[in-house]
């Protein structure tokens, strides 16, 4: 069989296993859930043994270590993603969940109810336990995942798909609700990407590279998730002091993360005594600077930064950094360059945060805070998939209902539409 | 200057445009809009002069008498265009909106706000009210346009986007956040689908090839709207006399139109009673039907339907017809034929609606009414900008909220995340 007629096999399979799953009540869902957490313990041993797999071939491929360890299941490891699997468990269903409802003038009664969206297909890069992650979310909100995780893991995750299917097998939910994308071959991510009509959503997690061609290659609708080009803004009207611990934190707390800051913008009315302050911390802290002209003038240690690294995900101890003239300049910066992530303004003032807020179009604004806090975590979910960067369907942290769609259902006892109104039949 | 040339110009003439209207306050764009209908009625001789170019260019091309009819503007029917647009300036704004909003654990003030798209495309046939209605809609929710209408009406929709823009030059929404897409060739259309970064949604109104073709090869996003193969399931337990009459509405009041129903499905245990009845009730009202071998045993009338007439939407006096054995047969030939746009069922049986409407995955389903009510102004949305036959984003009527997106904004006073929790600099 060649390699899209498997592919085909699994996405029919998860189509099928979808409309099954969609309408299954909340209990079942969770008791599944529990039930893939048990055995994903009770089978650690297989999971370790064939992460051990793919770890020695990465290794002889000359994967770095960072990446390794990115890559590496242990016991420990396996006993948090189970727990991850129960928390999503004890979190509430979105399904059925009644958005916008009235009864209409002519008395029929319009509900609008939350609905799974069907086959969601995810394709990351990396960790192992994303796949378990993944498959949690889209079960509980009802929907049948198909998984396309990295090559390298691809023995990793064939085991946990295997696991997860068994232990559907003793449950409500199908077995086949949650699918491993056959094969390691970039065409194996084209057919899931041209797979319109049987994948309703395809969510790619990864870096910019990957997420731009998923977008351009695909039919399926497509979330863009994660790349974050975030900015701080150090207003005129700032609190310099707060603007400094805002801009360290949101810098390197975590700088790997989509939601940690790229570049810094200073309103040349505080420059003079931000800057050097500010160069000297971020010295200290071990960040490179790429900065403008306004902005290397205060130090020689400064990297001339280009057009390219205003537009930069660096996710190391990196820095742009630019002086503008006004809060307009800022906006216009952040506009030009940004990814739309989350943007910081540090500012005493209502006004200033007012307009910035009104006029920066991005997934978040963050005011007198650090941009670290856009996270579904943080933001109270429970659970997160990913961090919408564009304007269709979700924008910011996704959650489980970001996971669904919505249904109108309207119920009436004969209800007939007429050119001069409702008339109700055999009334 | 080339076609592709024009077209970037007008396309970033709408993005900075809609920079520009983003964070106008609700009365700012009411104005406007009345300035709007204003000028379109003290321009109503412009209008009419140009349309009659577009009439005369469609009659030496042999365009049927129908399709001219919905092609001319005359002083009437200006005056309910922009009686259109003075209806949509009195409908509440949705933008500014707060979607959701708590405070977090740890103080920070967290709300998800409902913002502008930014620029929306329509791609659209026929009728020129749409240009001014889809330019009305998208002004009221914040957004800039760019309008690609039926290049034979190019004249007619050049005047109304002229007229259009002067009126805004005189207002605070600037001129340039309406758009005429220039050119009249499919290249001109191509432009459209290939501007992702600064169209944020194309919207294809109009027939299936034209929307299949935007969604194959369109790399902004795309809301599909519109085609609808809808169907009637007269269930075992339905009020026959009931199912007649939601049939022959659903079916002859308004055949031409997405929620017209294009397929009855009737249950074995009803057929010989209802199936007879229907034929005849139907043949009386000139509709012609396709029927299975069931049903075509009923009478020699019936046209055997093909797989091709199970998927059609006819939008003409044409019905497809299937007796089937149970409720899950109607459900799974709705999932197999349809195209997920308003599906209803006939039933007196609690139990039968309640399985039907959590299986049938439609944009709408109806219990005991006509599929015509799936509409806007039916809902009450006051407008409407197409049907959404998608699950991604909007799914049914959409109004003036699915014209927005939304933007969270968090606020604190020196939130800092650490590995610990949050910490509040300098307190």
């Amino acid at each position: 069989m060649s390699e899209v007629d498997d592919f085909l096999k699994v996405a029919h399979a998860a189509r099928e296993s979808a409309a099954e799953l969609a309408p299954l009540a909340r209990a079942a869902k969770d008791a599944a859930l529990r039930a893939v957490a048990d055995a994903l313990v009770a089978r650690t041993g297989e999971i370790v043994e064939a992460n051990a797999l793919d770890v020695s071939a990465a290794r002889e491929n000359g994967t770095a270590e960072t990446m390794i360890d990115r890559l590496r299941l242990d016991a420990a490891r396996v006993a948090a993603i189970a727990g991850a699997v129960r928390e999503v468990a004890d979190l509430p269903d979105p399904v059925g969940e009644v958005v916008r409802g009235s009864t209409l003038p002519n008395g029929l009664e319009l509900r609008q109810l939350r609905v799974p969206l069907g086959v969601v297909g995810i394709i990351y890069e990396g960790r192992p336990n994303v796949t378990v992650d993944a498959a949690a979310l889209c079960l509980k909100s009802g929907n049948a995942v198909l998984l396309r995780g990295s090559s390298s893991a691809y023995r990793s995750n064939t085991a946990l798909v295997q696991i997860m299917q068994d232990a559907l097998g003793g449950t409500e939910v199908p077995a086949g609700a949650v699918q491993l994308v056959p094969g390691t071959t970039r065409e194996s991510v084209k057919h899931l990407m041209r797979a319109r009509g049987l994948v309703d959503v395809l969510i790619p997690r990864g870096g910019a590279s990957l997420i731009n061609s998923v977008v351009e290659e695909s039919t399926v609708p497509v979330i863009e998730t994660g790349v974050g080009n975030c900015h701080v803004y150090v207003d005129a009207d700032a609190d310099l002091d707060l603007a400094m611990e805002i801009l360290l934190n949101a810098k390197t707390q975590r700088p790997s993360v989509c939601n940690a800051a790229e570049t810094l913008l200073v309103h040349a009315a505080v420059a003079e005594t931000f800057v050097p302050a500010a160069l000297a911390r971020l010295a200290a802290e071990g960040v490179t600077v790429h900065g403008d002209e306004r902005v290397a003038a205060y130090d020689a240690a400064v990297v001339p930064a280009t057009e390219d690294d205003f537009g930069q995900e660096y996710l190391s101890l990196d820095i742009a950094a630019a002086v503008v003239d006004s809060l307009e300049d800022a906006v216009a910066h952040i506009r030009r360059y940004g990814s739309a992530h989350t943007d910081a303004i540090v500012t005493r003032s209502q006004k200033a945060a007012r307009r910035f807020v009104a006029r920066v179009d991005s997934a978040a604004v963050a005011v007198n805070a650090s941009t670290r806090f856009t996270d579904g975590g943080e933001f109270g979910f429970g659970a997160e998939i990913g961090i919408s960067t564009q304007k269709l369907h979700a924008r910011g942290p996704m959650g489980l209902p970001e996971l669904t769609s919505t249904k109108w259902v309207y119920t009436g006892e004969g209800h007939l539409r007429t050119s001069s109104g409702t008339v109700i039949a055999g009334s």
